[in-house]
């Protein structure tokens, strides 16, 4: 039966995926994985190449273009090509890093298949910033601590109201903005109470002292007020 | 040598379980498990029991009484509890539903564990409200969208506050305020845009409409403003 499954492989470790996630990628079809530009290694493929044995793999690419038309293009041609595998009355599963619900590229497909008029699945995987905060060996939350989860930072502004409103705050995507994170909790006085996940579970990545300099992309930066 | 894991095993559903969590456990020389009151049933030790297979198990009492004395009593003595185990040179493994860093029991037992001179590690899980999100089928954020994740709201203006200033909002243990969040989300025009998490992956429970009435200790209520 024709079924697409959004599958969250983790943060990176092949262990940290989940023992339904590994199977339905085993019984699937068709294993989709996303690449920015065609041909390139896959970061979602890779975590799963060693510990989950696929059937057949096809790429779906997300154009990282600065031209929207062309991000929006490639969307639409990698739900197109995943709608013809379903239409072929296969399952398929898109894989992803972290969680499909949380800032994934499966997002971008989600919509199109749905209207095309296929079941889809969501298997939970394992959210980078929780894995982040585990790795940390904090309590990212606990008893009657608030916590926000933004993309970016909109300024030091921003990042002022949010560490005065919330106990703990999450900031995803932070790599092109480490320099006003760096120089609005030192005013605070919370880089102590502040790490950076780089890369984590990737080639030289952990988790690091906020600094200001400019990161790889995989970076998250938690502040944990009370920590 | 002496360990502790802290392991969480997911919301509910038994294969939500990473495959490391599943390895540790097994190694594990003894799994423990929270309790509210002493002899009952263990949530997080139902979810394993099925797929793995565990070497010697020990309850851990964490008392809800309104009376904080007696909550924090409870708790030193479940720490006091594992450091007697780390003492005999054993690996312990403390289990918790969702992820233990994530409004979790593991909080409670951490930090004396630390000062106690043991070595900790904790061991992801799928946190329950990224699985309620996947379980509805929506994503819970995308693109620039910002999410507020709370335990419980503070009254009408809060929640309105929190609606205002992020795309998504998360009530975590909600069952006592559902007659102001359907009240709340039904004169912003919300109540579309809003589910109720309930008992997820656990017997009767899934996703259902936000309505007034107070509902079990697992509600979460997910308001995804542009879903």
């Amino acid at each position: 039966m024709s079924k697409l499954y959004l599958v969250g492989v983790g943060p990176g470790e092949p262990e940290f995926i989940t023992l339904y996630a590994k199977r339905v990628l085993e019984e699937a079809d068709v294993v989709a994985y996303p690449v920015k530009n065609s041909g390139e290694k896959s970061a979602a493929l890779e975590i799963i190449k060693g510990t989950v044995n696929i059937k057949e793999a096809a790429e779906l690419e997300f154009s990282m273009s600065p031209h929207l038309s062309k991000r929006e293009g490639s969307r639409q041609s990698a739900a197109q090509k995943l709608i013809e595998i379903l239409k072929d009355g296969k399952t398929a599963a898109m894989i992803t890093l972290g969680d499909a619900g949380v800032y994934s590229t499966c997002g971008y497909v989600r919509d199109a298949v749905r209207v095309a008029g296929f079941e889809i699945e969501t298997v939970p995987g394992i959210p980078s910033f929780t894995a982040a905060a585990d790795a940390a060996g904090i309590n990212l939350c606990e008893g009657n601590e608030r916590m926000a989860v933004v993309p970016g930072i909109r300024g030091r502004d921003d990042l002022e109201r949010l560490t005065a409103a919330f106990d703990t705050v999450v900031i995803m995507k932070a790599a092109a903005h480490m320099d006003i994170i760096y120089e609005t909790l030192a005013e605070k006085g919370l880089l102590e109470s502040a790490f950076a996940a780089k890369e984590l579970y990737m080639p030289g990545g952990g988790i690091f002292p906020v600094t200001p300099e400019k990161s790889g992309y995989f970076t998250t930066v938690i502040i944990k007020k009370h920590g």
